[in-house]
């Protein structure tokens, strides 16, 4: 049986409806046609309701990239050598990496947490050493991490949600990185929205037709193994995720129980946010949706956490980058909701003739 | 017989074939796998292509918003009163409309031209006054401009991108303000497009059925009386035009003679960026589009321009206001390409196993 530590399932932070319905009515004050700002109207609503404010803002954004190894890489079921785990750790501390160069566009904080990479890493900038272990089980032969390897990692992101708090950010993103993760947010989407696997499976950062088959097999056959113990979301993750999965979970956890929006990225990141909610049903509150990876699975996971995005690049590169790349576009929502002129500052005509 | 301005069909500025094949190239060397960035990687080369240089550069943005109000309004194609044209102006200049706020936003530069609003303004902070008559003539009942109004409305467009070239522009956004211009941009889409406009109209700023059936019934009068005179663009234009559409016609047309890339908006000034290509169709190579507008006949010139858009919104608003909120995505793509790690300055490897 897997527990999942106590401060997983205490209350969120509450949200203001009130200022929500106030946020409404406010959008059909301001010098425009009535919803024609489409999809940044509901967003700019929602962080009113988030933040308890009309005129809400998006200034500080704090993102935490989670890297961990996976055993499952053992079944070879990525592209990539398990090495370019920790190459790219070092690339994230360098600024060298997609996530590094999109945190500097937007101003926004960026650390990495190492939480077990097969390859033992010398210290480094913006990179905090939380390494749990080289890397978790291979999921096809054992569950992916033990009980007290699971709550270390929830505790990981826990402790990252803290830090986002005390830098005051107004938008938490996490990212993550680990060769083969994908294999094990497949198996995780799998399990929890009982759907065959091979509907859920793709390419991840590139295998062929093949190799995509080849992972349906590997978690098929994990799925087999695990089948008496997937009996909660807890036990799920543990039996199916990766370090830097849990820690993603624990992070979106904390950060609704903080009051701090998160920005969910893409595929892996999403299974995260399912099993976080699936954990802690309140965490729904505070999540946004960024983009469509690439990934068929994602959409499968979207759907049943009723999310809506706002891009679809084709983008499938993980770390946070399509969140990162979505920032501005909730920042243009709150700042029109928060800078516009009302038809009355303006003395513009409301009154439409109802041609 | 419509004349067209000699300068109107001068060649546009070349493009750098070899460095888009040189970004294409550097793209895969980039420290990600390769193809997931998505669009990104897309519009990193193109902009490659279009600066000659492999780290594009997007700092510098210039946004022209036109206005003017159209005769045709008298048919009560629109949902709001004429008036709201002038007093929007007003509301450019305090920078209270959307289009200011995302200005800001970016840090882009922000001017409009007023090329005719039956109410006769002051003079405005930002606002450049070009009258060239209180409105066009209505459209349904003759020509709406004049040969010589054609001329000057193409002329202020022509005008605003030479500004934007002083101002070392790497990007010119127009918009546009006139009631009653998505009447006239539908007349000029079925004209084009050989259409039925019924495929093509919308409600605009926010008219009803009736209101849409209303629109339907003016354009195919207005259609019907210029049938023999329907020969070519500029005729197209001249019969069926805005002064603001014109003038962003001569804008797009003069920015690509001058090297400055162009970011369509929605679905007023794609019809300026059609009758543009149609009256010198090398400005294609010098249009990027952001987003697809909630009004019908958008997707129909999109297709007939193989627009590619970064954004699906459901905004109408225009003003430029789809286009400036695609901006930071565009700098994204561009920042990516010029400052991410390559597989060998980080010595990350980038050999996959194609298992």
């Amino acid at each position: 049986m897997t527990m999942k530590p106590e401060w997983t399932s205490a209350a969120v932070s509450p949200v203001n409806l009130e200022m929500r319905d106030q946020a409404m009515a406010y959008q059909d004050q301001l010098t425009k046609p009535q919803g024609s700002l489409g999809q940044l109207e509901r967003i700019a609503v929602q962080f009113s309701a988030l933040q308890g404010r009309l005129k809400p803002e998006l200034e500080r954004v704090s993102i935490t990239v989670f890297a961990a190894d996976h055993g499952v890489a053992d079944e070879g079921v990525s592209a990539f050598p398990q090495a370019v785990t920790a190459e790219m750790v070092r690339n994230f501390s360098r600024g060298g990496a997609a996530i590094c160069v999109l945190a500097r566009q937007i101003g926004a904080s960026f650390e990495v947490v190492n939480l077990g990479t097969v390859a033992v890493l010398e210290p480094l900038p913006s990179v905090l050493d939380r390494r749990i272990a080289p890397a978790t089980a291979n999921l096809c032969v054992t569950a992916a991490m033990t009980q007290d390897q699971l709550t270390q990692a929830l505790a990981a992101g826990f402790e990252a949600a803290e830090r986002a708090q005390q830098q005051g950010a107004q938008l938490f993103i996490g990212g993550e990185m680990g060769i083969a993760n994908t294999t094990s947010a497949t198996a995780l989407a799998a399990a929890i929205l009982e759907r065959p696997v091979i509907e859920l499976s793709g390419p991840g950062t590139g295998v062929d037709a093949s190799g995509v088959l080849h992972k349906v097999e590997v978690i098929e056959r994990a799925l087999e193994l695990h089948r008496q113990a997937l009996k909660d979301p807890a036990a799920v993750l543990r039996c199916l995720g990766g370090f830097e999965i849990a820690a993603l979970v624990g992070a979106f956890i904390r950060c609704a129980q903080r009051g701090i929006p998160v920005l969910v990225d893409g595929f892996i990141t999403t299974a995260a946010a399912l099993i976080a909610c699936r954990i802690n049903p309140g965490v729904r509150t505070w999540l946004l949706f960024s983009h469509n990876s690439a990934e068929p699975g994602h959409r499968a996971m979207q759907h049943a956490l009723e999310a809506e995005t706002v891009l679809d690049l084709g983008m499938r590169l993980g770390e946070g980058s399509g969140a990162a790349v979505a920032v501005p576009l909730l920042r243009s929502a709150c700042v029109l909701q928060a800078e516009m002129s009302t038809f009355a500052d303006a003395a513009v005509s409301d009154q439409g003739l109802n041609v």
